[in-house]
């Protein structure tokens, strides 16, 4: 999961890291993409930059855009935002044509170059192809290793690339045929959609780890990541693309195939919790929701008198209005973020850092003086920037501080598409909630219990025989095998051992 | 207050402004400036850039920051954010010495040019002199006019250069007094920061109309517009420069001189309601705390029957908690920012204008379909943007709106440093509450009174003989005369006259 | 030798490009690629960007370095001059290890895009490889043709990586063996250097069409284009790899290998005429010496009562020179180049362009006016701009205009790397020596005679059954078969037909 | 002639400057400026920024058009050569109006910063005022210090803005008059172009020390530095403004004013020597002639047995041609220039370094080696360039080298507008000539006379008494007082003194 070529772009105006520089954002789990895809609608890449602009919250990296207009495929990458680089006039004109399909993304696998940004493209013998997906192949390294002894060339290093060689590599004559062909030789979590000149075709693994969305703009069908990306451009959200589903879209309308044997689904619980946007629907449940249920339960579970609910902003605020509203207990902005962010600043002296200068969030002395808290996240990683925050809120004057966290300890890695730190940086992975409490330094420390977790989000309790959720960073309860730890793949490539 | 000379820098980036595009954020008030100074601190420039960071909600055009090193003066000015800006060592490396000023601006006055970004700088006799300022002078044009029929020569189109013009032309001796006589020509609201090569100097407007607060760090003296700066650094907040007060600071300490005759102070109402940062103390007043306070004397001057309660973020967060706290009704998300902002995206069809897309906001439709709202905002500038956002609420399946607003109508200019659209455009100055709220389409709409305002404020009504706020956009009352509307600025230049 | 997948990226600031604008500079014939190597230097990729900047002229659109370290390959491409984008001390060590390949570019094959910069990678079984090469292959798209029907897939449109797909799929194992069965597979003119975790490799196309030498600094080998490269860091010329020649160089030295049967030698006339800078040695050979040669053969075959020698810079220089000199007319400066060029201006009126506004030439009158000028240009391509150089002339005062070209005219395109117009637009494929005068508004017209032409490279004259240089744009007798033109590349693939 | 404040702009390229590098291009004398102005023509910007490119030679560090559409002014300031600035129609739209005037600089006083490009505008109480210049004033320091005094603020840094206060502070009433009360304040070297609302206006300094012409296009007038900025756009030559002169250009046509007592000329004899461009006409004499005849004359003095005549490209190119002409001896191009440079490259080890690897300029030995060569320059200002193109002709086999210098010995500083290291930098203002020969390692060197040059320029002689040309770099005879050295000026402004 690594590159011997590295394409190192110079960054000009990159902060200084040295050991002045604090950046404390970086406690964060991200999720690593979102896609979207239309197709026969006059505005296609107009709609396509939209929709990504709606699911920028899972990918601020890179984005890109190809388009199909009837003859030739136009394509355009670029590092940063959709915002910034898919909003103009004279980008949308250069992706002309009736069918797009899109990416954002945030590097997981793969360097962070351009080459890697997705969609990519191949010229297979039956014409063009360009695909992208979200999330992660757990057996991609052993197929690069098994294609490459084959006389594959890789030019990028995303897992995108992996399926179109074996698109390429299918011995199958229909394009489809080839592409179901391909699917049948991956594993782990995957959301695809991919565009040839004739027909846009989307996929989801067999559990429904990753999510695709159906939507209908002006009879026209759409496939996205999420419902916000529906909501923007006024579609109609049509259904879920089913765990196991290949979808084809032509001109004679939306064929759906299942492949493969069918599955229980089991969606990632992550995007419950949080990369989902609080507007969208995500398995027929508003996401804002479930997570104001979350808090409810939380509260439930772990009740404790206090003053005043506060929020760590944003990603804690649903929660924090659910444990207020089933606690009675005031919901106030305890902490103010600042929203103009993006860069870690020069702190010139150890006073001051000592006095926990924060660039992001500042506390909001006149809510918190004096008063016993609940301080309400969505999740502790690391837990640097949590204790960070704790520290802030006792320098302002808390009272008391109880830290809520709207889902169980994170202790296991992720092998399906989410940016995470190594194991050993996980707090809950070396740390008993007693020890995390200290290190945080709060007076109380709960977590919202796993069966309280999945009662939130609709079920009676986790069904341990047949867990209805992807949830092994909380369990350890891998939906899939992991070939590339056993297989060819774990032997690892020659120089890819050694790059970075 | 314009400019016969227009330096125009290209925008490689500029959004597309054509008919297919529309800028949904134009529809606020913005603050002007904000300002910095710290005087003999080993960081100067770094604390300032991590102040002007603090205070960036004040003005996003331009920041610009100038050192003095005990023998030299070193300027920074640049187009863009802080953080984008001034976060990096080599930057703050380049602004050596112990005592700095910085300003951070969204221009009124004077044109988007690098030329206009404060702090400006003179060599004087008495030796350099740079300085900056929050606020705006009611008499600058009239000045302006006078001082060049006596030979000065404008390069930037600000006030400060005013204000350098007539401290370069006294004929007194001191420093202190050149700046004092200057003073004593001007009229308006400002929050003056200036530095020699042996004092920091400050300076508030007779009525106080613009804010300015002292603190102190490491026993060293800090001048600058909200407490937040303050906070950010660790400092502590020390008191309020006094309306028609000027502080120097120099290596004996901190003197406090008030060479003109006393009066009441008369801040700027809208700091409270709109332009402070939440977590900031103005006049003593957690502005938190007050926006709450609004929001639950509206819920009692026009409270109506209603399921939940919906904030326009982020302005209206405050004033929402306040109301719902009050009336007992939930505080819910309704309406979700999108966080990744900052251009304007092709929007490509009627079809899909039509339907409301929003680059910034979304409905949360689970929390909206079927319910009554109260929908709280901070303000009604020209009502454009609240009718969509009332728009996207009703498409989201509100059964009824009702707009709650957190200040009176705006119906009159400001002079003082607020950028506002002209008078035709302000929705209030032209409508009555039926007719807006027709407009709007809302069903029912109602504004603070003015003495609900007062109350939220702390004090017992308006008084109007001498009103305790500076208040003139809603009720017409103006603090002093503006003689640009009457003297020789109204007259013009010739050339001005026709510029844009 | 098109793609169908267009990646166009935006350039921010690409000159407008309507019919106001005159691009007076694109009437040249443009070299394709320099490329350079160096094996177990300790300042491997400093001397590499050092040799492209000599080479600069065989190519000013692109340039990329690849560096292996002993462990990783590293990578840098960059769209721009060398001098732009390697002269800095941090690009250089992000290049690190003792061997080093790179290539500068003027686009042939492969559209204007990162994606297309060389050198290319690919991760082999047996290893990393790295390549670049001058030249084109003239059975390119037959082979990438047949590799699609194989499954393999393109990202880039480069010839470059038809090697790469070749090497990778050779049933071979040792590396050496697979690239000689590459090679056996190719066709065309070429120059190659690659790269191994081992070995640094050249080779030579049968023919010896595109020029590589071999020198020597600190007892290390280096492989590139013209010698020049080697001069600019004080290295050794030692031999050039001769046609059909393998040259392999790792720690035990550099082997020779002629896998291909021998055959005579053909190296592009193109070369002495044109492409290599004057003080270069090709083949034995100074360039500089040979162009004056060609101009005094010129003198000798088509002189002229004149007053005085123009050349046209700077390529017309060298053979005015020699012309002044066979003729004992004097040599005068009566063009003067502006060096600063770069960007093409807005011209506004008519009469302005029709005054020949230059931005590039301008006549230095004294010389020229009242006088019999003998102008010496390299080449004539499409005429455009010999056409208003004569203009000019005129307009300075010439009494007469007598052009003397260092080429035969130039009929046929080329397929072996030369970007050249479509044949339609050669002045010489479609008129006249006479017709071309009229055209060009000169009082006589004259080329060098092609046995003229091999007088002055050293021939006693073109040896019509064995010619010993490639010369197929001035006889169209093609060194090669063009099996692009014939076979299965003749019918290109689907979509690419339709590409740009 | 300093700054106290300075605005020092992060380059994010800004070549490594550290002791692996070596910048060759270093030791040239630079000319400051290129001033461009037309009246009432339609394509006044785009004319004006063809003129300035033509003009680029004289100053590439940044360069500025002001336009005046009748009602507003335009400018647009930027770094950069005119090529990559004001080339594009977007720009020259921002420019809009029939009169314009233009400026290309290279910095002498003033900072590198974009506050000091010229055109400098000032509101004037007659309306706008734009000016700009090419030259120094020798009392600018001291007028400068005299203005402060009384008032006058200063945002640049640049002489013309001393023009601009001694205007505005002008108690005549009408513009021209105010304009000539200032011209009777200022000393030294001027050519002045600015722009009124009304009226273009020229001035040449009363000793004609920088050179101004006056052109006519499609019957408007032009005022620019050199006739190829004429040239370029088709422009006719009228005639010099001459020494003293005020050209005042408005509806009625041009008038001229000569406002004070009459001097004889006497110009800067390095415009002929090196800075105006070959095709220039200058005083009515063609400059390429004028630099053979001095090659021809320095043949004459300074005659050798050689074997070849070499020029140091670009600038000793005329002279060699005439010292070859005039010796008999056979002119080459024994240096080669690399025309793609701008950057100066990490040079990786002590044994490349001294080998002199030269990224600007390479030897082509095969003319040279084992010849006798006649190198010749235009002058010798450190001798650091010199000492290393001999070495190189050294390295290349030379048999012997006789240097020969298109100007006398340069000894004495220039205060009037052409940037010089300081006097103990210029190589002869501390060695003889046999000194000097030793340093360089030439086996002879010779410079032409003082009257040898006078000769070459069509005088007889150097009259001592009234001499014909400002020389005092040769002869130190500094044909005004510079007031700077001895007046107030010298005491300095107290921080300026400390300014770098």
């Amino acid at each position: 999961m690594t590159q011997s070529l590295e394409v190192r772009h110079h960054e000009a105006d990159a902060p200084c890291r040295d050991d002045l520089v604090l950046d404390v954002d970086s406690d964060r789990l991200h999720e690593e993409c979102g896609v979207f895809g239309v197709y026969d609608h006059p505005d296609a890449a107009a709609l396509t930059a939209l929709g990504l602009h709606a699911l920028q919250h899972r990918g601020q990296e890179a984005a890109g855009i190809v388009s199909f207009d009837g003859a030739r495929f136009h394509s355009e990458r670029r590092m940063g935002l959709v915002g910034d680089n898919f909003s103009r006039l004279d980008v949308i004109e250069r992706l002309p044509g009736p069918s797009a399909i899109g990416h954002t993304r945030y590097s997981t696998t793969g360097g962070n170059i351009l080459r890697n940004v997705q969609p990519l493209f191949a010229e297979l013998e039956t014409g063009g192809f360009a695909a992208c997906h979200n999330g992660n192949l757990t057996n991609g390294l052993t197929l690069r290793r098994r294609l490459i002894a084959d006389g594959a060339i890789y030019q990028a290093t995303s897992d995108t690339e992996v399926i179109l060689h074996l698109v390429a590599r299918s011995r199958r004559n229909r394009f489809v045929d080839r592409f179901i062909d391909a699917l049948g030789q991956i594993e782990g979590g995957y959301a695809f959609v991919g565009m040839t000149n004739k027909k846009l075709i989307g996929a989801r693994d067999p559990l429904g780890i990753r999510p695709l969305v159906i939507g209908e703009l002006d009879g026209k069908f759409i496939l996205t990541s999420e419902t916000v990306a529906l909501d923007i451009i006024g579609a109609r959200f049509v259904r879920e693309v089913e765990n196991g589903e290949v979808v084809v879209i032509d001109e004679r309308g939306l064929e759906s195939i299942k492949p493969f044997p069918a599955r229980r689904k089991r969606p990632c619980i992550f995007e419950y919790v949080y990369f989902a946007r609080p507007d969208s629907i995500v398995d027929g449940k508003n996401v804002y929701g479930m997570r104001k249920r979350i808090g409810a339960i939380l509260a439930e579970e772990s009740n404790v008198p206090a003053d005043v609910i506060v929020p760590v902003p944003d990603s804690g605020v649903p929660a924090a209005i659910g444990y207020a509203q089933a606690s009675g207990l005031p919901y106030e902005l305890g902490i103010i973020r600042n929203h103009y962010v993006g860069r870690t600043f020069i702190q010139p002296t150890q006073s001051v850092r000592d006095q926990g200068v924060r660039m992001k969030h500042s506390a909001n002395r006149a809510v918190i003086e004096g008063q016993r808290l609940v301080l309400v996240d969505d999740s502790i990683v690391r837990g640097t920037t949590s204790r960070k925050i704790v520290r802030m809120m006792r320098d302002a004057g808390a009272k008391e501080v109880h830290f809520r966290i709207a889902s169980p300890p994170i202790k296991y890695p992720d092998y399906y598409g989410i940016d995470m730190p190594d194991q050993e940086k996980l707090l809950a992975a070396h740390m008993s909630i007693d020890e995390m409490r200290d290190y945080l330094g709060v007076d109380s420390l709960a977590f919202i219990s796993i069966d309280g977790l999945y009662r939130a989000l609709g079920e009676p309790s986790r069904n341990a025989a047949q867990p209805q959720f992807t949830d092994h960073y909380f369990t350890g309860d891998y939906p899939t095998t992991i070939t590339d730890l056993v297989g060819e793949g774990a032997k690892q490539l020659s120089l890819l051992a050694e790059a970075s």
